[in-house]
């Protein structure tokens, strides 16, 4: 039986579309949640590593299992050459989340398991995915730069190896700790748009690395993952433009009085603070304190507590900061470039497209999503049941004179 | 205000989530058309560019601006060097489809206007796009099989320049223009799941060839463009097991008792023959005795009726050949290989990805969809507000001990 149900423009905002064991979001409490742990509680006592596995697995890694995860993803750091050779005959312009959703298919040529659709094979592809995404964004940033790129540090965890791999420098421990919990805050957050294109494109049987290349098409969105660099243009907008803390107020009015938005604010999904946004924030905090860059940590707070005020005044009572807002702040005074930043984020989110692949592909057979195919209004010519009245070309007259 | 809907596991079937004016399929009725012209009238009495027209612009062109069209499309079959150095890197084992979904971000390097976001810019890398996916195509088909690239014959028409361009032998015209029949079947289906892919990419506003990468992707899964090469997979058993062609009836008996599908036949939308199996059956009889298959056809023919038969007894009175049944053939006796023909698909399809990418972008205000961003169920641990305990690593044990 079809239904014929008409959710048209609302983005399926709030339909539940399949069942999922991955990821929950209680968007009237702030509450997030990967496999029944509260972010807050990872953020400050998992490492990516472990969240990877737990989102894959479904449960916590032994430290055996730990010790195992992380060589299978160390393993996977050599990314065979004929990626690297590929990445060479690009354009040095060419914007890194444009280069990384091309070569995520090349990856799967490198995956001697790609045609292979067991469950077993498809948790070994998370793994590679995982360990060689964030090769190839360093890669590409040495490529374009004109450096050769660097051979992993095998000795390093995950962020710290990719900070290695991007400038060469042995990354400050603390540092790299934080790049880490960044890593954790990002790495899930159910049907968003890009995991919904990753299980919309394996829906069809395609294999893991098609549907993680049009997660990471979905991701270079400017209202999916390119917020948080938005918000450092409109920092450097902010920095350029004012003079004291004071005027930040008549800034944010001045920007809502030309019904412009403030970036990195608001969330569809959550009515309250997002959790992953006070985690950042204290952390932009300290970083700034370390690297000098409080004044950063000092506008945005004053942005994020003016025009929350604003909003409110506006009747939008629950306009908040979200994860993009302190995020970008973060990346920066780690030396991570703008342009890298929404990259850094699919180092992090292929964790979980990858875990919600797998449950799209494996769920048990009462809970089986079908191939999502959904129907449109049609709102077009319709000439009755034997169509238009097809012209020949030598008659026809431009619709356009 | 967010709505609460459970639609979960249903792959959305039904479910209208946007207006369109591009085309409209009454199921029902087995009726497709596109822009209000029914698909038998467009199949006969006109050709994939003016199809690719109209899908893009909403009316029939003029001649001139046809002309002017084709120009443009040809103008795009020069493909930049570095693509085809890309190409060159690749293994030559990789399937069409993945180096498709790798190359096209690769093309939109080569766009002077990738991150131009206005109508206009879109249109021109729509043209762009539906002109360079048979080159990329054809040039890799000949790069694997350690031949160089051929240059276009821009004397051409499309469907006969991709012959000429895979095969480097002139093609037969009238071949040729099956060929143009075959694209412009395939052109656009409403929110198929490639479609709904390309659709839900763009709807964050990330650019068209992030959103056609992503629609090459879900494409290439068995479920959807896949389904004519496991039909030929499947009459090649049935030349290779089958005596006579009484034996067929038999043969299908036989597979449907075991449980298994017939591949080509049953349709998520259409209750009744689909439109474009009647055309491609005619064609795939005609075009049988010219170049001595006929035996396919009888084959295919022969298994249609019986399968039909068998379903309605089965209770199943709708499933009946769909456009995959027959498309096979008619691609085989055209000399194109069978991993090729879902890449045909993908030549003909980016017509319609490209005019509903534009569709989602640029819709007026009122009948603007949102980002596409479903919810789903959370069925998994859920250990009350404060979250499951977080074990310290040292004390977990194994879950599967």
């Amino acid at each position: 039986m079809e239904a014929d149900v008409r959710l048209k423009n609302t983005g399926l905002r709030g339909v539940k579309v399949a069942d999922t064991k991955i990821s929950y979001i209680d968007g009237e409490n702030g509450i997030l949640i990967y496999r029944g742990y509260r972010i807050e509680e990872l953020a400050v006592r998992s490492s990516f590593m472990e969240i990877a596995f737990l989102l894959l697995e479904g449960t916590l890694p032994t430290k055996a299992e730990l010790e195992q995860f992380n060589r299978n993803i160390v393993a996977a750091r050599q990314v065979p050459d004929f990626v690297y050779d590929a990445l060479k005959h690009l354009p040095k312009t060419a914007s890194p989340m444009d280069v990384l959703q091309a070569t995520v298919p090349l990856l799967g040529l490198a995956d001697p398991e790609l045609e292979v659709e067991t469950k077993e094979a498809n948790h070994r592809k998370a793994t590679r995915l995982i360990g060689r995404v964030p090769v190839v964004i360093a890669a590409w940033h040495r490529i374009r730069n004109g450096e050769e790129p660097l051979p992993s540090d095998n000795t390093l965890p995950h962020a710290a190896n990719f900070l290695w791999q991007l400038s060469g420098r042995k990354p400050d421990e603390e540092m790299a700790r934080d790049l880490d919990i960044c890593l954790v805050l990002h790495a899930d957050h159910t049907f968003n748009a890009s995991t919904f294109a990753c299980r919309e494109v394996v829906s069809t049987q395609a294999h893991m690395y098609a549907g993680v290349s049009a997660g990471v098409g979905a991701l270079s969105g400017s209202l999916h993952g390119g917020a948080n660099a938005r918000v450092m243009e409109m920092l450097a907008e902010v920095e350029a433009q004012v003079k004291s803390e004071d005027d930040v107020a008549a800034w944010v009015k001045e920007r809502l009085g030309r019904g412009k938005k403030i970036m990195g604010m608001g969330h569809a999904v959550y009515k309250t603070i997002d959790p992953r946004s006070t985690i950042l924030k204290r952390m932009s905090q300290e970083l700034g304190r370390k690297t000098g860059h409080e004044n950063w940590y000092r506008l945005l707070t004053k942005i994020d507590e003016v025009a929350e005020k604003e909003f409110a005044g506006l009747g939008k009572a629950n306009i908040k900061s979200n994860v993009d807002f302190y995020s970008g702040s973060v990346y920066s005074m780690m030396g991570i470039p703008i342009d890298l930043m929404t990259p850094v984020f699919a180092i992090s989110r292929v964790a979980g497209w990858c875990a919600h692949i797998i449950e799209e592909k494996f769920a048990e057979a009462q809970g089986k999503p079908a191939l999502y195919r959904p129907a449109a209004e049609y709102v077009g010519d319709y000439c009755g049941p034997i169509g238009c009245t097809f012209e020949p070309l030598e008659e026809r007259k431009s619709a356009s004179v």
